[in-house]
Parts: C-alpha cells; sequence; structure tokens
C-alpha cells in the first residue's frame, strides 16, 4: 500500500504556509509539524507583521504544538520547514528534544549546519525536500523586494 | 562623578527577575534590557508556567524590548542575563544586532561560548558579573528541587 502521508506530502503543507508568508510581505518561509500523521501546527514567518526577529515560522510552531500537546516535548514529531532552520530554531529544536527535522531549501550562510549548531541527539535530520519549490519561492520574493526599491 | 549605572546595577535588576522565576518554581534566570541607562524589558524564565521551551527570559527580553522601540533592532541596547544564552538565545540576538551582551553565571554545557554560536560582529560579549550570586540562585534552586523529589 502506497503511503500518501510521506515527506513530500508535508513539506507541499509547509510551502503552503510558506506562501502565505509570501503573501504578507514576509520572507516565504513556512512550517508544520506533524504527529502521527496529523498536523498538529501551521506557522509562516511573521518577523515583519510582528515587529519581532525571534517570530521564525519553526519557533511559532514549537510553541503551537507544545501547547497542542499539553506537553513541553515533542519527540515524537516532526518539523517541516520550507528553508535550513537558522542557530536559533535549531537552538530551540534542542530544547524541543523533537524527533524530525525535514527542511528543504538549504540555507549556506545562516543554516545550522554551515554554522554548527547543536541539534539534540535523537534528532533525525532530512534536507533537500522539494528544494527546487522552496528555493524558487525564496528567489522570487527576493526579486519582487529588489524591483520594488 | 560615579556614574550609578554600571553593569552591576543592572545585573542586580536581572536578578530580581529571576528571583520571580524562582518563585514561580522555574530554572531562576532573569534578564533586562536596557538602554541609554533605562530598563526598557524585564523577563524572567517561563518555561513552565507557559509550557513552552522557547519562553526563556532572553527571548522574552528581546520581544518586548522591540515592542518597546517600535523597531526589530536592538542595536543600542545591552542585555543583561544572569546566566549565559544558550544557543537559541544567543542565536535570536544575532537577528536583533544587540549592542552588547553582559551574563552573569557561566553555562559549560548549554551555553553559547562552549556551543560556539556565532553571534553579530557589533555585539560585545561581558561575563562574569555577579557570578556568584547568580550562580548561587541556581544552585539553590537545583538543592531544593532534588531535596523536593
Amino acid at each position: 500500500m502506497i503511503n500518501p502521508f510521506d515527506d513530500t506530502y508535508f513539506m507541499k503543507k509547509a510551502l503552503q504556509e510558506a506562501e502565505l508568508a509570501f503573501d504578507k510581505n514576509e520572507v516565504p518561509v513556512g512550517a508544520v509539524i506533524v504527529m502521527n500523521n496529523q498536523i498538529i501546527a501551521r506557522a509562516h514567518n511573521l518577523t515583519e507583521t510582528l515587529n519581532d526577529v525571534t517570530a521564525h515560522a519553526e519557533m511559532q510552531a514549537f510553541t503551537a504544538a507544545a501547547d497542542f500537546l499539553g506537553g513541553k516535548y515533542l519527540k515524537e514529531c516532526t518539523l517541516y520547514v520550507t528553508l535550513e532552520p537558522c542557530q536559533m530554531c535549531a537552538g530551540a529544536s534542542y530544547w524541543t528534544q523533537i524527533g524530525k527535522i525535514v527542511y528543504g531549501a538549504t540555507e549556506v550562510k545562516r543554516g545550522f549546519t554551515v554554522l554548527k549548531t547543536t541539534l539534540h541527539p535523537k534528532t533525525i535530520v532530512v534536507g533537500g525536500i522539494l528544494e527546487n519549490e522552496c528555493s524558487a519561492l525564496l528567489t522570487r520574493f527576493f526579486i519582487e523586494k529588489r524591483n520594488l526599491n
């Protein structure tokens, strides 16, 4: 039997969140958190709207997922995020003890990989899911931004 | 003329915040953010109360300070925090471009120094202000916690 709930399926959901960010003139990054094939949190970057550099999609998703579960830890959960998490978000993921992180586009300058942020030892990482689609949305955002200024 | 508003003065204010955390059975870490010798944000760890591992004192203080200023960046500000920031909080400080971070006790396992988190290049760091007082409060918390369990 084919499982429709694979990493690509949930990354598409994260991309839909990123598109919501795009429509708000936010850097288009989206995230969902999944447990047992169920989305328990959805979020997109709101740093401009909230005037708050900590309002990355992942941070909001961690808070929302913990609130939904009524527990601080996300050991049985997977974070899907369209852009590789930064130090702050990867550092937050350490505290959540999240089971798995799946990201789309690679963040070559400020991503946790290049900056060697320590993840929780039990966190599995998968990168590059729908990478082209996730990257294309970011590229389109920055091109439109540049053309407007 | 003696300046009463030195690092020790503001660290005492951060310690008062840590004591508020202690009274709520939270790991006692407190923070204040200062601009032009004025405290513009106060916060203490609320991870248990809010059921949210991202609710470190520093994260809340960054959000509150940006809200107070009406701008995302804290270039002219100093963060005073009783315990050395973790990766998440140091990573957040990068995005705020904060001018200076002053911390009390060293966090030898999860602190940003040992984990080599990248700070903003313009952020000045001073550690060890009221280190003994900041450490003593944390030690007292963990001893009481252990004796209760």
